[in-house]
């Protein structure tokens, strides 16, 4: 099955918006085996996006759209496309319940806007497909020859939420209806990895570097991770989905350590499983990273069990009072030091009475670098399981610097866990 | 000048990629007077590239694509725009010699590949487009009427580069021979707001939520903030600028108290510049937050004369340890209550001896809630330059939920110190 996609708003013109909803929608309709065969931006402006749509219709029969059904004036998805299928449009009382009941619950103060109303006119004939993220609903309409198109917010968040509720169940039903249960899909495997750089990773895996089974190879390095994608196309979903289980297998065997988990995964939510089981918990001190080890910790829904809190120490006077840290050491160490990162993880676990203390003090950027302490040094350190203390000299922006090293934190909790 | 983009790339349609380049390309263009009207990506296929590209031929007469370019087989930008534009390909000897040159300058071992030549393949008539920051070179194709497309790889840094150096000085010479020195150029003008939904902005804006002296006005909301944006097309720059002066003021006037900034401007970056100019100093205590607001803070260089710290009370044990909440607070009123949120602004701001501590509690979710505190109930308190503590109910995941609260944080200081 062939589906084209228009997304549509000004901003996409414009640049000020980059369209990560066409590359959402890409990889999920391709994990269903659906092929996306051309896609388009148009402006907010009628005639283009019933041209673009048009044509669209006119290739594949099967459309998806997202952005233009908001409440303002420069929202004009739907009347456009009614326009194109030779519809009318009316007022859904359902919508405008709905989109009241939602105002009441949210206990959003004042009248309810009338502006909203907009969002309530719907293409005749059209189906609704209802946005429990947000209020605009999404609309599904579709012709007597089967030729449809499918509107969705433009708010990615929004968009994600209908797209997984509504639409992806719609669409797996249609070309299971056409080509059976043995479509040939095109599917992926991420393993994540933490703590070594890309080339060095490479040099690791060897020849599994170059394919593994016939199947390509991705690295992709992000701030936090080296991700390493395996990509098998045009094999039906099981056969596709054994040969991954057997090439991940291998990569696993050969990364090691290295690797933390595969998908979207979270190592903070993989310290919190792994302290969960053995009901240790963690306490945090941090300096140059300001709370964002808390913060990602926190993320994570449940973290209470196993994350007491801590101590943003961003100032040495914090440090001093809150954490013990002693003028001497500030003075001949300076805060960005082995002494200083030690004590600060063994006061903050002491002082919450933690079983594992965790600190992070550096220079993140982009000022405050000397030849001794240059931007990007920071020190990690961990008490209480077991006391540990590394020197990372990390590269990046100041916020780069900033999530490397919160990172770096985790993967020791974590490292330390797998020796134990 | 109107021209249209198709980026080139199995990799765009199946969503491995996220198209940066298009972004890119429509906010350069834009910015010399270009408007770009339509935008599509295609896939790895000769005859879906030349569709596209012949429909934007006939639509603008001025067409840029990206991607294809490449060495290997499945690169065919070139072979598939020549037969369109009805031109046989030849070998450019030049091409393969400034090739050969940079593969020595590069120390690359072994021969050179003769998989590069597929590169040095040209249509008969076409301009090269030297490329400095790689080896692929960009093309540029145009017919006896003046209809032309400029073909430009699709590695980002190498399209940027070719862009800056070769195309964008061609267009504008050619928009400057059409349009004299007085170009009419698009520009935008961003405000952001805070503390209002999309709704209520519209109606509080009334006529202005249409347009603003015949600009169009974007409603962009995201979780922060509801971004309103202004665009003027078609007067030379020095008009648009002082017509976009005069809508800014108009609705500065009435967004009032809800507008923080403009264009890019972090709420947090605008707080710490507040305090620095009377040189109050910052704490803060979060709960549901978990770090986030400390983290914002800290994430901009410089906050350090500013933020002094803070502690991360997620544990109620934290916050009767180390804030002095009471034991009868946490059991009459509960964490998330005025009394512990108004206690542990005021604790962590004595302790750190802070003119301003602001403290968060509040239930993030996805779990937790309860009749009459559910999911989004969250408690903001300040405490020094004035006492405030305000109960909010935000929407969202439970990532968005703490972004809100954070954020509402910085609004809270910002607006006492705007009262001042």
């Amino acid at each position: 099955m062939k589906i084209e996609i228009v997304t549509i708003g000004d901003e996409l013109l414009l640049g000020f918006t980059i369209d990560t909803n066409a590359a959402h929608l890409a990889r999920e309709l391709a994990a269903i085996g659906v092929e996306i065969t051309h896609r388009s931006s148009v402006g907010d402006n009628s005639a283009d996006i019933a041209d673009a749509v048009g044509q669209a219709i006119e290739r594949t029969g099967a459309v998806i759209t997202t952005g233009g059904l908001g409440p303002t004036a420069d929202d004009m998805t739907k009347p456009a496309i009614a326009q194109l299928f030779g519809r009318a449009m009316h007022r859904d009382e359902e919508i405008i319940e709905s989109m009241k009941a939602r105002w009441t619950r949210l206990k959003r103060t004042g009248a309810f806007p009338e502006s909203n109303i907009a969002q309530a006119m719907i293409p005749d004939g059209a189906e609704i497909l209802p946005n429990r993220h947000g209020s605009a609903p999404g609309i599904w309409l579709e012709d007597e020859r089967g030729r449809w198109v499918a509107m969705l917010p433009g708010v990615p968040r929004e968009m994600r939420g209908l797209l997984a509720d509504e639409l992806l169940p719609r669409i797996r039903a249609r070309v299971e209806k056409w080509s059976g249960a043995d479509i040939p899909v095109i599917r992926s495997r991420t393993l994540r990895t933490t703590g070594i750089a890309e080339s060095a990773l490479a040099d690791l895996l060897g020849d599994l570097a170059k394919g593994v089974d016939g199947m390509g190879l991705a690295f992709l390095p992000s701030v936090e991770s080296v991700d390493l994608r395996l990509t098998v196309r045009g094999l039906p979903s099981t056969e596709a989905d054994t040969k991954l289980d057997a090439a991940v297998l291998k990569l696993r065997n050969t990364a090691g350590r290295y690797v933390y988990g595969e998908e979207g995964a979270d190592l903070a939510e993989i310290v919190l499983s792994a302290c969960r089981k053995t009901g240790l918990r963690i306490a945090v001190a941090e300096s140059c990273t300001g709370g964002m080890l808390g913060e990602r910790l926190t993320a994570i829904p449940g973290s209470s069990d196993v994350f007491l809190g801590g101590v943003i120490a961003y100032d040495n006077f914090v440090k001093r009072k809150l954490l013990g840290v002693s003028d001497a050491d500030l003075e001949e160490h300076g805060a960005v030091s082995e002494e200083v990162a030690t004590t600060m993880a063994s006061s903050v676990r002491a002082m919450l009475g933690a079983d594992i203390g965790v600190a992070i003090t550096g220079v993140a950027g982009p000022g405050g670098g000397t030849a001794t302490k240059p931007v990007g040094m920071v020190w990690v350190a961990l008490d209480g399981i077991a006391t540990e203390a590394r020197c990372l000299r990390l590269f990046g922006t100041r916020d780069e610097v900033r999530q490397r090293a919160a990172q770096a934190a985790l993967d020791m909790i974590r490292r330390t866990l797998i020796r134990d």
